[in-house]
């Protein structure tokens, strides 16, 4: 059926953004009659979901992540590419990197998002998200470096502050989050400190609905709270952060104010689409929504362009039941496959079947032994959650690349209750803070910055 | 026999550097009547033997890091103080950390070594060291970004730069570092890219001596040679680096004077004592050598302070022979033990045995199933040493914490020739590199940086 094209130059596809949406795309035109270019600001893909066991000292960076070239180096039509799109010619079919340019047949844009902060962009420095590696290791250093401080502090209301770890956002990055911090002051770090008793910290939940898990069944979201507060976690739902500064939260709960002393507040409440979706919008005229997510048709092009699909965190698709698919990894993978088909009936002067997201249900893990499912036809909670999750995300973590190793990390880990990757790395200096006089030592003093 | 101290105060032995000897000697005295305080600027133990192996994507950092505090959790007797020591008061029995001090009874001082270059510190802009784990993130990036540097690079003059990496010095660790990229280069990516064949990657270990590993036996070093030629990695001895600049390293030969346009140049030639030395020397009138290190006497302590020890790679320490001890991890480890063992025989009134090094040998591995170790009375080459080389440092790490996590990662590594771990992080930013135009692609801009 290829005959046809076959002295004509390949068809070009390519791809900008190696995440769960464009990685699927490209592993699925792997073996297709087309070239495909990935472009990716990353040489890795990330599997975002465990981020947060980076940034809790479970797991290093490198376990979650599998190098581009290693995933793609048997597709021998597909080259990947590392840089940042800056600009996209949809009428000269070519995407923009700086001063280059890469032509395409078809563009698959698949950028993602990254967290936003409802127009509050000051509250970042005070309030890291979790995005990527580096956040994670940001997020990591933060969360250790706490107990550090919390350890040389004399002050009882200052070290309580050090203590005090506040959680903004009750999705499954804050439940699983907050489970996290909470076994780790509560079970791993017990023996670990002279002058705090480390099963006095703090671990606060806040959500601005009315429960946590709102995307899950009632039922799950009112178990995964029982567990986070057996856990330790202080779940505050109906709470509206106002103001994050350096150490204090406001909040709103109902008619009243209130003001927590932190010093570790972690960002896991909202995210906006990455600005490429922006770029697009402007230079197509195709609609985006108010998270600057793209509008996308039925088969994930975009309006006057059928040449140019949108898929993953940055795509606004609208099923049948009129409620937009969710930002989701499994939505991502689905759409990227899809699309490729799409590329490739077209290409075979075919069209594609419909597209039909299957929901394999939803999945958080509080922590240890403890997580909820909901599959839509079961509902699981505690232990069997907690190993179902275990053996998904096992499951996806091996299709890749050889990361056994995770597994066995968490093997381990199960039964030591340790976390091997609690390191504080990167910026090497620590907190300045009021120090201790108890008695034999005193102080500290600011490091030297390193070159990293 | 130490009822006679009960009443009093236990004796409070402060230990600088959470090193080799000072985190053994913080173990050994973990069970002892006396407090004991660790001070390190980290909040962890760096197994650094192996860090060339996160610096060639290989290991994570995590897996090569115990965090202090858990290999200390169970001496009730120490705690650990994270900061840095910046002076030291001897006749009022403290050490300075900023504007604070922790008093003691006795101190061990092991703040090891750093990278040294011989009084030329403007070549470290352009060849960087390997001693921390920032080193070896940030020697991971320069590696793995000209493999993606070359990838786009259209001038084969550039491209040939990109893809030479100069390794400066002969000793295990540029052995170790010689050995993994070539074995990237030839083996592990030569799959992963498009536009350039990897196999044409040149790699160049230059030393100074008449051969490589000068510590071993002649004969072993010879092997080695042969065993890193084997590899594809070009071995240059007695050869001076007279001058490293941007892309261009500088090399005497006899009379001779060469250049080598290089991108990529790594520095392990040499080591000089950490600053805490000179201080003390300083404070103490004790004599430090020409690399810093402090002259001690035969039982680690300094002369006319009996209560001052220095271990590891800080301390001269004279042999019977007349030689001093060599800057390796078994002789820091066993330095720690002996002075925790002199404390101990001091506090009953003893005096202890004199020390002796015990020297089991030395070890280095060149790649994969290729390695050389010196035992004294047997010496192995090849498959046998490189696993033994292998069970020696699993041993070793497995005795902190649990790291069968990398013993599992080695074992996989073994069969799949992948590696995990080459992921570039840190800095954001790409090299700026004239970019390649061929055919369809054509650039890359450079990234926005990010808070790492």
């Amino acid at each position: 059926m290829v005959d046809a094209v076959e002295n004509q130059p390949p068809h070009q596809v390519v791809i900008v953004g190696g995440g769960f949406g464009g990685l699927y795309a490209a592993k699925a035109l792997g073996r297709s009659n087309v070239n495909v270019t990935l472009i990716d600001k990353r040489n890795f893909h990330l599997f975002q979901p465990l981020l947060y066991q980076v940034a809790t000292g479970t797991l290093s960076p490198a376990d979650i992540s599998s190098p581009l070239r290693s995933v793609l180096s048997k597709s021998k039509n597909t080259q990947v590419l590392l840089g940042e799109v800056n600009d996209i010619d949809p009428q000269g079919q070519k995407v923009i990197m700086g001063d280059k340019e890469v032509s395409y047949d078809t563009l698959i844009v698949a950028t993602g998002a990254k967290h936003s902060y409802f127009g509050k962009d000051e509250w970042e420095e005070f309030a890291p998200g979790l995005k990527t590696v580096e956040d994670a290791i940001e997020m990591r250093r933060k969360i250790f470096s706490a107990f550090e401080a919390a350890e040389k502090e004399s002050d009882p209301l200052v070290r309580r502050a050090w203590l005090t770890f506040v959680i903004v956002g009750g999705g499954p990055t804050g439940v699983e989050l907050a489970g996290a911090i909470a076994e780790l002051a509560y079970h791993t770090m017990k023996e670990d400190f002279r002058n705090i008793d480390t099963s006095e910290a703090q671990v606060i939940l806040l959500e601005g609905l009315d429960r946590v898990l709102p995307p899950f069944a009632p039922e799950l979201s009112a178990q995964a709270e029982v567990s986070l507060q057996k856990l330790g976690v202080s779940v505050q739902t109906k709470t509206l952060v106002t103001n994050i500064e350096d150490d204090i939260v406001t909040l709103k709960q109902g008619e009243e104010i209130k003001q927590i002393a932190a010093k570790t507040v972690l960002w896991a409440a909202g995210v906006k689409a990455s600005p490429v979706g922006k770029v697009l919008g402007e230079r197509t005229g195709v609609e985006c929504d108010r998270a600057g997510r793209v509008m996308v048709e039925p088969d994930f092009s975009i309006k006057g362009y059928e040449n140019i699909f949108v898929v993953g965190d940055l795509a606004n698709y609208t099923q049948e039941s009129g409620r937009p698919l969710p930002g989701v990894a499994p939505v991502a993978m689905q759409a990227g496959e899809y699309v490729a088909s799409v590329i490739k009936h077209r290409l075979q002067g075919q069209t594609a079947p419909q597209f039909r997201y299957v929901d394999h249900g939803s999945l958080a893990v509080i922590g240890q032994n403890s997580a909820v499912v909901d599959l839509g036809f079961i509902k699981l909670t505690g232990f069997f959650a907690w190993l179902f999750w275990l053996i998904v995300h096992v499951y996806f973590l091996i299709e890749f690349d050889n990361k056994l190793v995770v597994a066995i990390q968490w093997f381990c880990n199960y039964f030591t209750r340790n976390r091997g990757a609690r390191i504080i790395t990167g910026r090497e200096s620590l907190p300045s803070v009021p120090i201790a006089n108890n008695g034999h030592y005193s102080g500290v003093k600011n490091r030297q910055p390193v070159n990293v």
